[in-house]
């Protein structure tokens, strides 16, 4: 049995688990109020390393009885905690003002689940995409789930969060991007697409209804992943990953 | 708040949610007990189809109070939950024994997190990998939230449980399978190897160890996933959703 709990506050978030803490600390663009740590818990590589930089840069860190931890009995806490600023989001302007080049972006369209939103950042950043863009309704946000699910990637890649993705996409078609939407019925399968030499946004859908008609209308190329059984449901995350990765392959063999 | 109870007894399971219960119910592989759905949820189609095949195929649903559901609060159970027998694992020999050509398997050595394995059985079956093989200890095992996960997928592959993952190796090269470990330190990146022509076994490590030294000193090649970013920690279910569609990619163009 568990329980988990979505804590946040205005001015503070919490972040848990010794890769949150540990990659928050090494990125260093939020502020920490203090970081707990359970008195139980074995001394490991990381754990060294989230004192040592916490020593480093000022954080507070304190150990604690474990059973301090215990109103956080469902998360896997891995026995510390952080009490944190809120992620700061990019500014669409600010990013489209950078210099890009081969440069690839997310956007993500009514992700629903926190899991699916952690992995897919994890993706982003191993892959090497430069932003995601998430709208600021209809998707689910930044909590402490998907900041452990992202294994401390959020610090790693920018997140733009927008009112409308409609008029982003139109924006980004304005500046030189190309906008990729995936699509069930597309004619082309993603690994037919050139991803070389473009500044490309790659659009994923929501895990049940997929990429919204007002963005499918909007986009330069519609793919589909390939299905081998008659059972179309891959999960929106190793979706993203097989695309996002076929375009880190093609620039390559560049 | 949630509460997520892993239900298991040692004759029936419970699944939950549309997808996991109609797919059991198309697969038709395991025995129903019943099917309970709440009487406050709405119909759609996949509804009506639950309903239209349990008819058909003689298995009993019942509608209940949505109070009665307050015991799988915590699980994102859409109304429908049923009783099931137990999935039926596939023995090796009887599928070694099978024809294959050009077929994949993918070994599962130490995956800890439920979500990951049912993340990987999905991809598994929309990619068209042949099998699963998983070992019966230090794996997580097929429960409840693998199900869920696996949106029902886990009714259209075979699960293979094997002892000894170094013996299962060992008999897979003998029977002319190659074997294809994901390594970090691998000199070759995954999309460098050529998939096609041969049955190939692909071993995915643990979320944090890897693929255990044992099976590296097995295997016939290491393939890693360049990872482009100082952060190299991509979730087991997105590396295998990587190579395995690149592996579907090589195929498609012959």
């Amino acid at each position: 049995m568990y329980n988990i709990c979505i804590m946040q506050n205005e001015n503070n978030d919490i972040i848990y688990g010794k890769n949150s803490v540990l990659e928050a600390l090494i990125a260093g663009e939020r502020e920490f109020n203090k970081i707990l740590i359970a008195n139980n818990i074995h001394s490991d590589t990381k754990l060294n390393q989230i004192k040592e930089l916490a020593q480093k840069k000022g954080v507070v860190f304190q150990f604690v009885a474990k059973e301090k931890f215990s109103q956080w009995a469902g998360l896997n806490h891995q026995g510390v905690i952080a009490q944190i600023s809120p992620i700061k989001y990019t500014d669409l302007d600010e990013f489209l003002e950078q210099k890009h080049q081969n440069a690839s972006l997310v956007i993500l369209d009514g992700i629903e689940d926190s899991h699916n939103l952690g992995a897919i950042i994890r993706t982003c950043v191993c892959a090497g995409v430069s932003a995601i863009i998430i709208p600021s309704r209809r998707n689910v946000q930044i909590n402490s789930i998907v900041e452990k699910t992202s294994a401390g990637a959020i610090n790693h890649i920018p997140i733009i969060k927008v009112n409308s993705l409609v008029s982003t996409v139109q924006r980004l078609k304005n500046s030189d991007w190309w906008v990729i939407a995936t699509d069930a019925s597309a004619k082309d399968n993603y690994y037919n697409i050139n991803y070389c030499d473009m500044n490309f946004a790659l659009i994923m859908g929501a895990e049940h209804s997929g990429v919204s008609k007002s963005l499918i209308k909007e986009a330069d190329f519609l793919v589909k992943i390939p299905m081998l059984k008659d059972f179309n449901s891959l999960n929106v995350s190793n979706a993203l990953s097989a695309i996002i990765f076929e375009t880190v392959r093609q620039k390559s063999e560049r």
